[in-house]
């Protein structure tokens, strides 16, 4: 039931053409789905015209191709893809503006907006073999208007590397820290910087690490305040959420 | 918004007395929980007068009181009241009709009903240490009009004692199996059975067992059709649910 | 011993040909296997000449070509075959009305039987790419003769999807809803219908979904009532038991 | 090393007191702990004057009695504690404005700031259950300057009661999502919410929900954007998160 | 249906009292427990007059009495009670030949057999926590009808303890072979001993033991061979199998 | 140091040729390798001229080759090959009397002896697809002198094709039970035999089934008495000891 | 057999009163424990007259009364005691030289040795509530001749309370990192200091800590060169290690 | 900030060119990488012209090549790269003195150096399948100045072979025990040698070896002392830790 439905059936009422009872029976069979939840969709996604995401793991080149440009044409200014094979990428040489991180698997068409959110987003990597984690938050925030600085391979096995770019970490309106093994990147900058550090725990590592358990668990029990967790290498959910956090 | 309040406004639209465009905002306002929902409690409930459930975990001897209390002079014939301390029983001499099972926790004030399914429950148990939850089961299936047949300690470890109530099994509408340690009861009823099976895994055993996980899993990888499992020691989840298949 | 063998040793202990110590000595020796033991098999089948069905997994496309080719002659009308490779399916061509879905590796033999059941079997998914779960749950469901409805991508991460189909999930028989990662749609369904729920954990998404272990933690502990689980991906299991209740 | 050391230092060396060699070794021998780490600690807290926080776990009576005290007597105007006994509540009655609440086991001294936060925060759980987590986070919010909105028993198996709030929902700065067994209340309120939301799983169920872990892992596989996740029962850890989110 | 029942049936069939057709149908009726399966259970029991088993856990003080009672009125010469509270073992003056251990809770009624084995079983121990579970084996082994040795404290952290009494484990018939903590033991044993070795892996640890966790997944890989496990702290089972073994 | 050598040193301490003292030292030095170790090697093998195993896992073709040739060179009657690489195999064809089973894996060359053991030793499997793991412990059995009986595919989801085996589990020595998925066969089994039962969990299965897990904790908690456990798919392990028992 | 039961056997050899044959038996008869595997025991336990080690979990107090009383009488001048209960420390009076820490359960009787080792053993801890650990460590260091300095509360959540430690970091020979939770002090440290680090995971924290796993799979992982770890709680274990590198 | 800056920085301060104030921001400013830090670094790599160590997982050949040129360029004498891929070491032909082990993927450039440390690293290990883990450490202790003894295959399923070499395990100033499947193979020789023994899991073996878990548990409960342990197959780890006692 489109609004404009709604409006028919109350001026039907109005006009006597049908009854209360027949209205009331009317409103009732379709409570939900009809009365406004498509402006629930609105509501979540970035504002129009803005950021689509779309998830490429699952989906066939052609698939990507077809409603990555579907969304162009319908006015979004950027398309980010997650997940994408380089087969994928191979495809899309007639998309508008599109290139591909080899490294992160992510794809972005259309143009990279300006940073729009108040303060900029550190992006934080215990190695360098967290790059690839790294690379899909850093290109997802930047899709969704951030400024991002990195500072990668600053574990804390070598802890003033980390020490070093204090600055940096003291500037951040939100950090995103990103360690595999261990994980306890997160705690160590979680009890230097002042604002929501959000840990991405990674499937690096071997043996006891177990795909990224070790981390995991390591980061959720983090004894610093202020840091939240995502799931095992989901660099996107973090730059997402750190996105939002930056845009309040 | 109850039934009443919309039909109100519908009078007042077709009145005059309020606006089109008023009322849209008016309904679109509380869209959900005013349209009918109430309805869906009470299809998820059983039919209105009959059995209500009371689940006693984490709750005061006088909270269960008075909430028995009330649903009784509300109209209700049956309440069923789960994880029942004995302390929480001790009060209840003048709720009309009560009795209490301390091996399975389980009260029932008012009247148990006549059954009304189908066929009959069969709840069967590997030993008499699964008993609590097969009573739990029994009770709750039995509150909720089933007729109720219980095959205690038939365990597979001596499965003449199984085959020997081959012909209780064959004749039941759904069969709830219950069972600690190695949980292979569901899979060889399972495997005789040609009705539902509901497998209960139960927090009986030690060591290996781990709490119900190994029956739990035993339970899930069942090489039988037509096994499905709830939680551990869920006694009162597998009857609701069997009552529901008993009652279509 | 047949039950003509049962008549005829029974015959000869009146006729006088044999003593009643031989026959107690017959009638021992095989005791189990021999009497109506094969009536068991009738019951545990669907009714002879309607559906068998053949599990794929480990057999080599010859065996599977050959069983199928047996089922039929003898009298089978649909054959259902599970966990069927592709190339098993490629050397089909001339069994009887052999159709092959690659998605969820399901092939079908015979003719799929008209509708036989009480009511409609819903299933959902949280997903498109529970997908192959869902497809081999409906091919098995209306292998089995029951009317089918697929209610696919309506996870909970965007309830109005599901719910804008709430009068499908309250006109359901059974519904059974497949969800990997949080697989939260089984207690979300639950809870709206007041029909038996039977939720398949599926092993889709990465890190800490554990291959599938995260949505059966979530279904086993769901605190809706009427929700059953079977294993991971078992969407054959789930369509199984979910006809066998809308057979009752 | 204090910056008026520093100062006094240098003029030392600028009035030729001191060698600059030597001053190079006085600086480089305690680098780290006196060059403006104090100031990190201020950065770190709630800025000066506003809330403290006392973890009472493992500390006695008395020793938390005294720290609150210094803390008010220092100019601290609300001091929060958490996880503290019923006996230490006690022998807190000559402490300036102290409170306790039982449930969540936190106590406050001092005064409760008026909310300084940008927007609400919304606290919601699954069951009643969840309460002593909940009350925990809500406190904790209070006592850092945030307007709270309790959302309790909202739990996804009665997804009306949660639906019934979407406009608190829709109007939050950040959301804490509280749930134990099947923690699907974080993705549904997820993928309703355009803001940050922070999942805290409980150690609430039993059998499968094993202490927590069905709806940790649950949480972290949520299929909603925008969900991140902190340690089973961390009231304390969702809200000072959400506080720092409320306050950028 | 006793073995009499059929053949005074059969009887009637040869006399024309009933018909062959009532006969077929009486016995296929109850065609499972009545044919023998009673024999199964003397089989499986250990031979008549000799020792039956009573599982203490979960019966009354009373219970136990009145089974150990009747077992010894019925001609049990030895009754063994695994699992048996002090409390229980206190009742039993007036039983006949009673004696209880209260380190492994085992009660014996009436005598203890003269060892019948074929030969001698040794029961070994990492160490002196292990010695509850050890002494379950040891007197479960003892009421069984074999001799027993014991190895006490010869754990692999001080491999002469164990080495010294290398005459004994080279004269044994089975050997039990129990440890808590990292399991070595059966490893140790297995790769000395040329008989067959039952490991019990018992709870005896901390930490990453995880109540036996660590033992039993270290003696289920035991790389020595002849080597087989049982339950953690089942002493019992071990003595019961290795009994079997003694006796073939 | 050769129990001759030992001779030797003591002729020349009784001769006088050296001191004790130099005696002592040279006893000391080498105590343990030199004084009947050996022996122990032989203890622990099968008896001299009968049958050695290869672990075939890790070694190249040639290596197999090689060490197989040496021990029929060396007297070895047969030699048992396991987790052999069909490659392998190929090169073998020069090896007097050698045979490979490409479903276990197993090549024996030699000559398989004649049953020497005192009975039977049935293996038995829930389903088809244990065959592998089972003709391993077939294989082995056979080539360590036992007679062995197959009964296959007789799980407990179908108790009539295990019970019409009755009298081949009854006439048994040893039982070897192989099971995936939900592993009960080992506890109805071992519920009905009167001999040791060896419960071999195999990774058949999918999902919960955990590779294996689900089997192995099922059969380590198997309510029957005398069932012993070995590693997931050890087929031979089982074997070894079964022949052990067998050879008692 | 002692050593100078061996010098006397080859005394007899030698004078020809047993024969070379008989002496051969008798040495090869009592191989191992005979033949200097008590001096072993000296090697193993630090050195006579010094520190001897009781195990107080499972002993009662009297028991472990004895035991220390007859070691002082034996000439030792310091016995540790760990895991002592305080009922046990109670009778301990008439001991000499005994002292009891109730926090860390540790008794020491006799006198405090000197320190031997070559450098100091530096023991940190991530938080107060690991003090009991580290205390038992810092006890068990001294009582085995360490210099031990404590670097206790200073988590990597606020890492300037580490490092402004550097200097006694840089000065140790051996460091022990005691860390609940996160676990992720033993990296920091290790990459921080030039010794072997040993880490010890502790069982404080909650949910997701479960019981001390989250911070071993932490420590296992470290990045951080010249780590290694011991078992959960084990602040003897470490300290007994480190004691051994400290007096290489 | 170098040394020479801050010197340079200090005499500005004296000669007046920049304010005290000035001189007090530039010194907070970058307080701490430029402070010294650099010398931590020099502590914590081996000394200056010795061994440098580069981990070849995640590089490409072509910056493996480039870094170990570099690094010889630069004065080291010994260039150790771990986790080196075969096709990586192809093109390592014209650098320096390389050496490349298929076994253990380890590649050396440069000279091996002479042996510096106090004594010998044993190097034992269960079985021949370890061999990778431990030739990584036996080639890493080398790299790194150590004398070294392999003991491989001495499993304790043949306890003889490892207590043959109890001289050389007594004369070990570190031993590195390696193993996997039940990996008891620590706790044999902690209990036998009177140095720090440290414990590489590996993860060979199957089914419930669990990828190295049983190992791993097996030795974090050792129940001998000195005795640590190192993340799964980290034979690198573990002898850099070796090496680090060895050199004490």
């Amino acid at each position: 039931m489109e609004q404009t439905d709604l409006i028919e059936l109350l001026n039907e009422v109005k006009n006597g053409n049908i009854s209360v009872d027949e209205a009331v029976l009317s409103i009732k069979k379709k409570p939900i789905e009809d009365l406004g939840f498509a402006k629930l969709d609105l509501h979540r996604g970035v504002r129009q015209g803005v950021t689509e995401v779309v998830y490429g793991a699952g989906k066939t080149p052609e698939q990507i191709k077809e409603i990555t440009k579907a969304l162009l044409a319908n006015g979004q200014k950027t398309v980010l893809i997650t997940r994408m094979s380089e087969e994928a990428s191979k495809i899309m040489s007639d998309v508008s503006g599109f290139s591909y991180d080899p490294l992160s698997r992510v794809g972005i068409a259309g143009v990279i907006p300006k940073p729009t959110g108040k303060g900029k987003i550190i992006i934080a990597t215990g190695g360098t073999s967290d790059m690839p984690v790294a690379e899909e938050a850093a290109l997802t925030a930047m899709a969704l208007g951030n400024e991002v600085v990195r500072l990668y391979d600053v574990g804390v096995a070598g802890i003033h590397r980390l020490l070093s770019h204090m600055e940096e970490i003291m500037s951040a309106n939100v950090i995103i820290a990103i360690a595999g093994m261990e994980g306890a990147l997160a705690s160590v900058i979680g009890g230097i910087a002042d604002c929501p550090v959000i840990a991405v725990p990674t499937s690096v590592g071997y043996g006891a690490a177990f795909e990224g358990l070790s981390a995991l668990l390591s980061m959720l029990n983090s004894c610093a305040s202020g840091v939240t967790v995502v799931n095992i290498d989901n660099g996107f959910g973090a730059a997402y959420t750190a996105s939002m956090i930056n845009h309040r």
